[in-house]
């Protein structure tokens, strides 16, 4: 792994598919290469990358191609938390070995209500199987998908057994009082808290934040880093306005497909649209519609197209 | 895959851990040669058997040992649904080419609120891709745990593309009221309704279901078999009463380590009580209640200790 922390603002990558569905690692390249174009780093395998939807050897083997592709293993961050250990386990192992800055790391998600003793031997366990003090762990929270949470005592208790290896986390919650408490709970003590979405990255920045990992930097990358870059300016919160309209046109339909219907119509890419069941694309309608109001705020990808 | 439908009461068998959490085929067998032996089938790789806290590999390297035993695979309906399409298209394939009767399938869990058009696309690729008339599925419905429900719609949908294929359900919503709803729609037309617990047995076989697939049929597998076989007999509501004091005693715990703990003390073999991370065992505490419980309802499991 990087020596140096990756901070800033990170995209869950997301995935395209050829027709048949398996993935299109030259698509895949060519949008990563754009988005640290944009100063935006990859979080690739998320919850928007479709990553689920993959087994863990097609994960692997796009993370292969970013980098023999000569992109920056200091700027990925590729989840590889699934519900099995021993998957978890081979893809952690495989990123840090790929020299990635750190893994995004989703807890177990099929079993629900389970205990925080068995989610802190969950990730105990990946630690201490993968057995390398130079892994850095960013926790991934985001119960309105995963619906098992990660609380902060359950953090506290990780970073109390793993002090090296624990190294922030991402809430995606959608709930400010939490990434509140988390940040100021450990914050200080180094650990990298990044909201999961624009949204929050101004209040974020304010209240010691280093960036954040949305989905939206998919799309609009060069704006969301530009206010990470910029947000002590004057008019950091008119940029943070800026990013509100956008994000809130996107989340008006389903994030994946809308995330690929607006790079296929900046990119003139039309294969870009192809989503893995059992998500499913926008109908012409609504990326029609989805374009209308994204021009109607002077939206553009500037140098998508290449 | 087997010509004759498998039907009667199937058991999601629990899966053993060796002490470094890999599974342990030997146990497995042997486990599943018992429960055989006792007229339970054998729904291996369900919800109650670790199933997705275990990679696509060792799943079939267990199946892969329980047909190198000589068990027989007219008797299995291994579960095989996970969320990449890729995974489960690859179990699928194996467990037919395994000559198993069939397959229980999971909806992909992890996007929830996901739309039917999305899911009959995800069982539509899995079964156009594995591309064998002789391949049967079984829906497995349980939204409290994988939050995404198949619906009679879906299933009417499912039904009417591929009526060969599409062989059944396991419904383990906990809700009666969905059970009697899909046996009305569909079971005089062949459909097998399984309802996910024996607590259903009875007035499920009144109604024209097909047996049950429960987990309490892994400690309880006799009993459970019997009722199946004698419905119609007199002391049927009886029986069921009996069968519902050993359930609401296994319900009081975690399931899947109550289970386990019931296993290793009635076999006499500890090492059964494994668990893989999210799951914790029982404490001593609750292992020795839990069996108070049961020694206090004259419970055995005969034939376990071999």
């Amino acid at each position: 792994m990087s020596e140096q922390r990756i901070r800033g603002v990170l995209s869950p990558v997301v995935t395209p598919f050829k027709s048949d569905l398996s993935p299109d690692p030259e698509r895949f390249v060519r949008h990563c290469r754009w988005l640290l174009s944009q100063n935006v780093g990859l979080a690739a395998f998320g919850t928007n990358s479709e990553a689920n939807s993959l087994s863990a050897e097609e994960r692997m083997e796009l993370l292969d191609r970013l980098v023999a592709a000569g992109l920056d293993p200091a700027r990925m961050m590729p989840g590889t938390g699934c519900c099995a250990l021993t998957d978890t386990v081979r893809l952690t192992a495989h990123a840090m070995k790929a020299g990635c800055a750190g893994v995004l790391m989703l807890p177990p998600f099929y079993y629900k209500g389970v205990s925080d003793d068995g989610l802190f031997r969950s990730f105990a366990e990946v630690i201490e199987r993968v057995g390398d003090r130079r892994l850095r762990v960013y926790l991934y929270h985001i119960p309105p998908v995963a619906q098992v949470p990660i609380t902060v005592p359950l953090i506290e208790r990780l970073l109390k057994a793993y002090p090296d290896n624990v190294a922030g986390i991402k809430d995606s919650g959608g709930d400010w009082a939490n990434t509140q408490a988390v940040l100021d709970a450990f914050a200080a003590t180094g650990f990298d808290v990044f909201p999961g979405s624009e949204t929050f990255l101004l209040a974020g920045m304010r209240a010691g934040a280093v960036g954040c990992i949305s989905a939206t930097a998919n799309v609009n990358p060069g704006a969301i880093a530009r206010l990470h870059a910029t947000w002590r300016s004057p008019d950091a919160d008119l940029q943070q306005k800026c990013l509100d309209e956008i994000r809130s046109i996107m989340q008006s339909y389903v994030m994946i497909p809308a995330l690929k219907a607006a790079i296929a119509h900046w990119g003139r890419d039309p294969a870009w649209a192809t989503v893995r069941p059992p998500l499913t694309v926008l109908t012409d309608a609504q990326a029609s519609d989805l374009v209308a109001k994204l021009e109607a705020k002077s939206f553009d990808m500037p140098g998508l197209r290449t």
